[in-house]
């Protein structure tokens, strides 16, 4: 989840005080009605040292009515903490009814901070995870609004932050030789930090992931997450109340706000990466030889292999499988299209014809176009309901954690290309005879909903880019070098398992 | 959940035919409507060796239109499915809208049946429960109805049906040198099924356990369940679709059945066990003498210990705190009476109160009452709705997990008296000056819903009777009998913990 994110994100002074105009006042409203209706919200502050919690709690409680939140500092455990229940000190902090409870560092302490010092076992840190969980969906389930933050900054600028809070007198104290110790592990912590996300992203407490390089940046996207958070459970509350779908206010949206602040992926995509022929075919050779050999191997050895396409129309995505499939034996492998669900799928879990298509133990099963459809497609066309697509990421990231835990390795590739390159090869294709049957209509009304397909891609990208089966993002404005970056991405990682 | 069941239920040849004679074609008539609204349904069998589910499923599919169900029998499993994910043979059996799937054991083979052949470690064992548990989740979320039957039988019951089995020449093949090593494994694994029910008992595919000694009686008692719960579905369904409660079918009830179909608990407590006057002393001396020293070691070691009481109005709780009570150190104690919540109680989740009060190590907190009000008073009165009594079995089970985790002894006391004895003691309160402030209208008016109470009771036992928290029932029409049971019982778990 961590890796995937841009994070050169930043604003102006001007910028930020704009926006901080318009949504400081919106945010207050908001607590005043959520106080009124008895709304109690939880706001949990997690992220690298140095990243801002405190500069971001300020900020966030700035505009709001002080009778109405409250901030817990989580350290380590006191006395009367350690002699009782794990839990026990967040239960007792639990919000009542209209406030809200604000956590700098939570119960998140337990599997990241008291981890990093002193590991617990496997077990130990299961039963933790559990009772997470459980404390977060039986509050939730109760009424309870969760909003997580984890606030993101680089290694590079972790130690700058930190050198300067070093070179100030008033600010040198701050720093603790644990802050040093923890930045050497920063690397350490990386796929620590995605575990935890992972394994706590549910669909009613998701984790939105804080650029914080910049603060400005930083602070208006969190108070505009909280406030959008707070703002839509108050509309499901009154639409309940009303039982009519009427009375639903409509939510207003700050003006450009929710472009500038979403988390981008795709955006720091350098499309322009190429290949000349010649190389193309000389990796192509070596590549294919290569996979031949891995095959044999990997049906010796009873390893499975499932490799999910996805990407825009006209990405390439079928000239990569051809190059892919060329060299293996076909008894081996298996393409499975992806089209439109038909009426034995449609009568099923969405999730039920792809497991029917899985590979067995030796085989490779190559998916053009995937499961992901749910959170694509689906959502964006309202083929499905927004409670079904967002509980998804959840259960796709369940299927493929099955699959890795019998031993499957899943690779999954998302082909990306600028929206001029589509163009292109869409007009390409209309004007030659031979490839006219690729192009539909359904193409070209698809490319009109580029910017809201991006925003799916990319919280897709993001919430389901797992340590056991991450997305590659494959720049394919050049052909050649798409094909050969999904042909070593497979050479490699087939490699790595033998 | 088990060990509770009391298994000696049973119904007479004309019984069975009179009752089957209304509820077949009503379930005929509910499998009709459930194929019409393109309800998916899955029913799950698991139980005993030899328990009957091959004859349950035979009756079961007797009213059914054929074209609407399948059996599968899972065995272990075969090559292609050994060579898939655990979960894709059961993915691959899923029904399609409108089709119910039955199931002759199912994915909970992987915890039981393969643990007991050849042992899993616990994180592979920890991971099938996860894979469980969202497999059933994902469907559920989906719009499956999950129906999950666990019949049971004694040993001796079990011992009985091989030994006829194998006496018949007909038979005799059916029983397998397996089938005896499991039976002399009986109460080896009779915790393993414990653990397994209550890992899985979720309130959207709760576990049922069929008293399954007489077939008669069980196979009407499934039936009886699988109707009722497509009913209630179907009800849901209906009441969703014209957005309105009027439209809701009222749920026919067949006369008699609920009663006698209800898995009881309390019926078969023998209250009338007693103690003279002469015992009692001599052993609370003797228990009194002992708890004193074992309170003092278990402060040294740090030992919390929770104490619950329940049970019926006037049924002797004080008097049981009182000789509890008497012999500790008050510093170390904290008795914890629970009424109805107060405003600020009211404004958190409910488990809120119970949380803060929970003992530090060393110290014991004795509840008079306690969250189990949840699931009795609160559901009774209609204090709180259906899917939260029924969410709330699991959520006081993570509680009781998350305490006993810990290293909290928890310890739950039903005191049982029988309604006559009520009444007497009810009356003598009424008399006697002294006692009057301790008997209220109200206590008349709960006397009256004493049915509603004894069936909201025995699931409650039934449900939350686990493992690391099991229930002690405690026999109370005499008053020493029941204290002396009491401290024996603290006694005895103390002591097993030193």
């Amino acid at each position: 989840m961590l890796r995937e994110v841009d994070l050169n994100k930043n604003l102006t002074k001007n910028e930020y005080k704009e926006m901080m105009d318009k949504l400081a006042p919106k945010f207050a409203a908001l607590q005043r009605e959520a106080r009124a209706k008895g709304l109690p919200v939880m706001v949990v502050f997690e992220g690298w040292g140095a990243s801002g919690k405190g500069t971001m709690i300020s900020r966030l409680i700035q505009p709001l009515d002080p009778r109405g939140f409250k901030v817990f500092t989580i350290q380590a455990e006191n006395e009367e903490e350690h002699m009782h229940p794990f839990l026990w000190r967040f239960w007792t902090k639990t919000p009542a009814k209209g406030r809200m409870h604000i956590f700098d560092r939570s119960w998140y302490r337990r599997v990241i901070t008291e981890q990093m010092d002193a590991p617990m076992d496997q077990k130990r840190l299961d039963a933790a995870y559990h009772q997470i969980l459980s404390f977060e969906e039986q509050l939730s389930a109760d009424g309870t609004l969760i909003i997580k933050f984890f606030l993101h900054i680089s290694a590079d600028e972790q130690e700058k932050r930190l050198k300067k809070l070093e070179r100030s007198s008033e600010t040198k104290w701050r720093v603790t030789k644990a802050d040093w110790k923890h930045f050497k592990q920063y690397k350490a912590y990386l796929p620590m930090y995605d575990h935890m996300l992972e394994q706590t992203d549910m669909s009613w407490a998701p984790w939105h992931v804080i650029e914080a390089t910049d603060r400005e940046y930083a602070a208006v996207k969190v108070m505009t997450i909280v406030a959008g958070m707070i703002e839509e459970r108050l509309n499901e509350e009154n639409a309940k109340e009303s039982r009519s779908h009427l009375a639903e206010r409509a939510q207003e949206e700050l003006p450009g706000t929710e472009e500038t602040m979403r988390t981008t992926v795709l955006d720091g995509v350098d499309v322009s990466l190429t290949m000349t022929k010649e190389d193309y075919k000389k990796r192509l050779s070596v590549l294919q030889k290569e996979l031949t050999r891995l095959q044999n191997e990997m049906y010796l050895k009873r390893i499975p292999v499932v490799v999910a396409l996805e990407g825009w129309d006209a990405a390439g995505k079928g000239g990569a499988i051809k190059r892919l499939t060329e060299p293996l034996d076909p008894r081996g492998y298996e393409v499975v299209p992806t089209a439109a669900p038909n009426d034995i799928e449609k009568a099923h879990h969405y999730l039920w014809r792809f497991w029917r298509a899985m590979p067995k133990d030796g085989h490779m099963t190559i998916f053009d176009r995937t499961w992901y459809g749910r959170v694509m497609v689906e959502r964006i066309e309202g083929f499905c309901s927004q409670a079904e697509w967002r509980r998804a990421y959840r259960e796709i990231n369940q299927m493929e954690q099955n699959l890795t835990d019998h031993g499957v390795i899943v690779l999954k590739f998302w082909l990306q290309i600028d929206k001029d390159e589509q163009e292109r090869r869409f007009n390409e294709r209309m004007e030659d005879p031979e490839k006219q049957w690729k192009i539909t209509d359904e193409d070209w009304r698809n490319r009109e909903k580029w910017d809201a397909y991006v925003k799916a891609v990319d919280e897709m990208i993001l919430r389901t880019s797992t340590t056991y089966a991450p997305w590659t993002i494959v720049e394919a404005d050049s052909k050649y070098y798409a094909r050969i970056k999904i042909l070593e991405t497979v050479v490699r990682a087939l490699k790595n398992r033998i």
